[in-house]
């Protein structure tokens, strides 16, 4: 069975990974890009964009484990998109919608997408095939496990993907990154998941970008 | 006017100040003393309780600040207990109630209790004066702030009476830390409070005792 990774997820001080009125021009809603500016600042990020430069310190070295060992993604229909939900409509013809990340997504594997809609798989550039399956966390993790070639499981997201795999017992490690800001509103990580400290070793380290790394590692 | 500071006020991940289900014999409800380990564990609070030894880094130096220039404090009546609420009954005879404290409490200035029930001050020992007041942050702020000396006033706790000196931009320094754990359920520090950021400058500094410090700088 394939170990299963968060990594690089961000929320803020107030527990939120995403903010609230999510739609096409903004995908995280009012959070903006205020989640991520610190991954964008890595050099991680920057090679992935083909540009120069970047900090190397701490933010980095976390920034650069998301695709380390990672054979398979399992992603919420939330992250996926399009913000409206529902049926595969309203977004020009039914099922043309194909993600947010253009023709070559930077998942480069099998993605797992949980949806109460299921729609036949798309296979993009650079490796990334989008499989859209109506399962539980558990039904979900077995297919992606076997897809993932003995490589690891990422959970990428939404939140509500996050907290659903943890609160099932299903994570290995989870990194979190703890960003300054309160967003008052959006979907929270943390909601229902009392006492699950007690199954984790846990690590805090603040980076002088002003977020802290959160790492869960099951003990 | 005073400057008005928070102090060593701990919340858990997921943002709970104190715990559910509050009585006499569990002050902080599930949370038990949880939030408060990692300052037991520091020469501040073992020289406070009379006791050798204790830490001397990071954790005991944020300790430390906790009486340094502070005149006045004020408290909402959920930390002044007790647990029930409401008027000043149901604690043995009524007004019996002198706080959690014992006859010499650490507090050592005079102490504004928010409260609906107003009822006489208290004098105990060691300089302690309890004035109970149904008043409004700013009304509360005020009377402090003249009853401090020129001295600085600490806003106590618990989370909702932070909060809402935070939501009132009464708060010149809060110094938070964050404890590695899930309460779930409690009461929340961080609700309605969108947007503070970008009154303050943030610090983290994450402590090997496994505490992060996060400490708000008016700008």
């Amino acid at each position: 069975m394939s170990r299963v990774h968060v990594h690089n997820f961000s929320i803020s001080f107030d527990g939120f990974g995403t903010g609230d009125g999510l739609t096409l021009d903004a995908p995280f809603g009012h959070a903006g890009e205020r989640l991520h500016e610190w991954m964008f600042a890595t050099g991680f990020w920057r090679s992935m964009a083909g540009e120069p430069g970047g900090s190397r310190g701490v933010d980095n070295a976390f920034g650069e484990l998301y695709n380390l060992g990672i054979g398979a993604e399992i992603m919420g229909r939330g992250k996926f998109g399009p913000p409206q939900g529902g049926p595969w409509t309203g977004v020009g013809t039914d099922e043309e919608w194909r993600g947010w990340w253009g023709p070559n997504p930077p998942f480069h594997t099998p993605v797992f997408v949980l949806t109460h809609h299921p729609r036949p798989s798309i296979e993009m550039e650079g490796g990334t095939v989008f499989h859209f399956v109506d399962a539980s966390p558990e039904e979900a993790l077995n297919l992606a496990s076997q897809a993932a070639g003995g490589l690891d499981v990422r959970i990428g997201g939404g939140p509500t993907t996050v907290r659903d795999f943890l609160a099932a017992g299903l994570i290995d490690v989870a990194h979190l990154v703890q960003v300054p800001i309160l967003l008052g509103r959006g979907v929270r990580l943390w909601d229902g998941l009392e006492g699950i400290e007690s199954r984790y070793d846990i690590e805090a380290v603040s980076s002088p970008s002003g977020v802290t790394h959160l790492t869960f590692t099951r003990r």
